[in-house]
């Protein structure tokens, strides 16, 4: 295979380097870790202290080129400069130390913190944020919000207590895996396997046919047929005396298999959802924060008024979520409500997303990936197919599942760390500091792991 | 007032000092943070940098003996000089830079600083633990791995699928506020108001009389009609076709009021689930981490095989639970897992708990506390009833709400800062740092304040 170009990043390493098979001798010593809990999804250790930019060593001195990110939570790569100075700074070492419960007692500097942070990405129509500690307390305090919305919306009607509501949710969605979360996740049975659940409606969600753009009359279709049912279930679940309080939709179904939709259909859901009186909750939590090459990915949608509730957590480093006025956050509590040392990191990420001008690069690499994937699609037609993406947040489908597993652990041995999402795709989450040599370098890596199982 | 004794930590300060009322002029100006979250809740503005050991100093330069903690989550006190010591050493910095996806990629020490720092202190009869970033995901997590344990247990019997099983819990407990939380959440009505909830049973929790050892005839029979609910609803809830997959209780109710029961009564709880197939699940979220003079709260009741699992967050830093090895853990799982920089403060705080005998300590200041409340209820017997607690974990009930919340703002004023709990009662969280000369600082203020209440 051709070599990749060298313009690297002057703390990023010019290449994956493998010295061991993975999960190496050191690795499978340390599955020790199996007396303590459990590790049948373990894939190998890692030494984070040598991680460096795209590269993810393990403790092996294994180094592979890393478009996984730890399930897309890295948003600027390993060890960045700019994070680890912040560490240097004494002034900051007492958010580390003293972790307040926000609700109570926050600390003087939080509100410029959060300016200077999250409402400085702000979607458009939304002035408040409430952080949390990770993505699934971020949903589910997400739902409780909308709950309590619902039931002011209606209030002259009902009497106090605990009243049989419920969110609307999409098949294959995931939105996290606590009991609320998980009563709206459908994008693995096992999921939800021996978990009870709630009565809530699930709409399909629309199988389109890629790439987009030569399909527009077909997805348009499909499209129209799921909004359909998601105003059906409405009605029905209002007869069942179990209305729906909110919408809860990805912008990208990102573990259910990277399923798109189009801006038109986001805009009509929020149109229905509207009309119906029910909250619209978009989850970024995977999609959120750089990666399709606007901050977020529901900005493609080109709406002044996309969501009334949007959440977040992975690359924002902080969970949460924004919401409109007039859903109210009172009644949302807990002890921490976060963790004001990830909004230091995250306004340091988000100096450096903009200093580098990273949402360009990812714009930029994000093209070039998504034409090389299909370019390999034509080379290996039997093999691969439905290459999609928006920025790098890119996927391809692989002809079966057992298949799929041999790629992921043949690329990972040439140097190439990757993850699975839906039946049999790939997700590409590299971190927003992937540039087009890295693609190049990926692309070649790929073809050459492709090519064995033509 | 008596002047309290002068023999403080080097790094503490010597008292209280007040120089506003609270929130002063600083505080009502950061009240702007209500433009972009709710600030009902917020009680002022502090300056964590300046906070020292049992003194929390807000950000008009008051200084409060601090006898509350963030909601009981400051295990040693603010700005520990070994936590500071922990953050200047440059060998950990990495594991703040770089959150990994623990359930996937670990770090290479993990296994290590598990046994350094949770294992270390686990509970007797469990060897496994999984980490978790809050108290709300611990319990939810430990419900899953309690309903996939049951459904286990019957496994020729049933169908794939989402069962109707359901958690047991008591009424006035407190577990979280995420939608499986919150169904066994019982303390306050408004926590639950509009949100939906499960039909799941709800037993009542002893109401006993105190000092426990004066009425022991009349508690025991008071447990004992408890414990005659809970099988009842136990055999109510399995011809519903709903089986008790679990029971979930808090060795002493902290958020419903300090409510404590018997070691008798908890063993009989234990045997209880054991003998219907139930799995046990103590919640040690506020009650673990050394307050109540050992360890966890549940030591006390004495016995070899307390629980199936037992959960923690707050003074652990991290959150998560422990379990007994035939609860698997497959199955559980989010991207974070938790967070490795959490541990790493926890082990230093654990060294230091260890170093300064803390728990004697705890023990010591607890003795003396429970004392100076028995006098002080003598001497406002109109005003003050039900002085109780483990450790430093005491409770104090007050006439009336209204009285308490005077009772509670007054001595703000004076540089305490204290919580309620239930419906009236004063609960007492200093951190394990908390010497007998702060109890008796603190009993003399609090006499202060009594005493305009005659």
């Amino acid at each position: 295979s051709k070599a990749a170009p060298q313009a690297q990043m002057e703390w990023d390493y010019d290449g994956p380097c493998m010295k061991t098979a993975v999960p190496g001798p050191r690795s499978m010593r340390l599955k020790q870790l199996g007396e303590i809990q459990n590790v049948d999804a373990i894939n190998f250790f890692c030494n984070y202290e040598e991680s460096r930019g795209n590269y993810l060593v393990d403790v092996d001195g294994n180094r592979m080129l890393d478009v996984y990110t730890q399930i897309s939570s890295i948003p600027i790569g390993y060890n960045h400069p700019a994070l680890h100075k912040l560490m240097a700074d004494p002034n900051n070492l007492s958010t580390f130390v003293n972790r307040p419960a926000l609700g109570i007692l926050p600390p003087g500097n939080f509100a410029d913190k959060l300016a200077e942070s999250l409402l400085s990405v702000a979607p458009s129509g939304m002035t408040r944020v409430q952080t949390m500690a990770c993505g699934s307390c971020s949903n589910e305090n997400a739902y409780k919000a909308m709950f309590i919305a619902y039931r002011v919306s209606v209030y002259t009607k009902v009497e106090p207590g605990c009243p049989d509501l419920s969110i609307l949710s999409f098949m294959g969605g995931f939105h996290g895996r606590t009991m609320g979360c998980l009563a709206t996740t459908h994008s693995k049975a096992i999921h939800k396997l021996d978990i009870p659940s709630l009565d809530w409606p699930i709409a399909p969600f629309p199988r389109l046919q890629y790439p987009l753009e030569e399909f527009t009359r077909d997805n348009a279709a499909e499209e129209a047929r799921c909004l359909e049912e998601v105003e059906d279930l409405i009605m029905q679940w209002r007869q069942k005396g179990r209305p729906v309080a909110g919408i809860v939709v990805e912008p990208i179904q990102a573990e259910g298999g990277d399923n798109h939709a189009s801006a038109d259909f986001f805009k009509s859901l929020r149109n229905i959802a509207r009309k119906h009186g029910c909250a619209f909750h978009v989850d970024e939590v995977q999609t959120g924060g750089g990666c399709t090459g606007k901050f977020w990915a529901h900005e493609h949608w080109g709406s002044d008024d996309p969501a009334d509730i949007v959440s977040f957590s992975k690359k924002l480093l902080t969970g949460g979520y924004y919401h409109k006025t007039d859903l109210q956050g009172y009644r949302i509590f807990n002890t921490w409500m976060g963790d004001p040392s990830k909004n230091l990191f995250l306004v340091e990420v988000l100096n450096v997303i903009r200093r580098e001008n990273l949402l360009e690069e990812v714009t930029r690499s994000g093209k070039a990936l998504l034409q090389g994937l299909y370019a390999l699609q034509e080379q290996y037609p039997g093999l691969l197919s439905r290459a999609r993406g928006q920025g790098t947040f890119c996927a391809i489908d692989i002809r079966d599942d057992p298949t799929r597993s041999k790629i992921l652990l043949k690329a990972r041995d040439k140097g190439v760390l990757m993850g699975g999402c839906g039946e049999r795709s790939i997700r590409f989450r590299p971190a927003l500091i992937f540039k087009e040599y890295h693609v190049a370098l990926f692309l070649n890596i790929f073809n050459d792991v492709l090519a064995e199982f033509k």
